[in-house]
């Protein structure tokens, strides 16, 4: 067992391209000794969004603090705020946008496929 | 891409012999189209306390509110509260006790072997 303070987590600024104001924390990972599954903890500034991408694997997230937009495959806008969970299927294009005053902050737990 | 919200996800008690006081929601699941990772969110009351049991699948935990007592393989306890993640490694003996007067809520995610 192995019990991590989130305040003690690095975050790191999402260097992928596409991505603006957006900091990453590995909550639990490989690091930890998780094999399958990976927690990460982002937080996108006002003004900022994460990559509007697709990928071979799915995103299962969880609002924390703040709220944002969604944006799913067609382009198809949501607005979300704590309370919401998402699911992003595999290969279905996604973008998290901030385009509010405060934080937005969310899990986003992926399969551990050494993309963390 | 699915969106939920937590108010109209289903509360079960958690039926298991050993807990007592706990119940649980599923956030993000096999019914939502996620294969491999399952989001599970548990709401442990006052004096309530999850099996202490042992399995071959890991737990990814993240506190969300309140705090409590999580028991490892040599008995050992820590007190945990908002900001700490807890990998608990598959196989290994593990309890979550609220012993406090708040309720003690926390995600656990597992990897998708039909436990939910």
């Amino acid at each position: 067992m192995k019990i991590k303070q989130n305040s003690r987590i690095k975050q790191v600024e999402v260097a992928e391209e596409g991505a603006k104001n957006t900091r990453k924390k590995i909550l639990i990972g490989p690091n930890d000794g998780s094999k399958n599954i990976i927690m990460r903890y982002f937080t996108i500034a006002p003004g900022g969004h994460s990559p509007k991408h697709s990928h071979n694997w799915e995103h299962l997230v969880k609002i924390e603090s703040g709220k944002g937009i969604v944006v799913g495959r067609y382009d198809n806008k949501a607005e979300v705020s704590e309370g919401c969970n998402i699911f992003v299927e595999a290969n279905e294009m996604h973008q998290f946008q901030n385009p509010f005053e405060e934080n937005f902050e969310f899990i986003c737990i992926i399969p551990n496929i050494d993309k963390v």
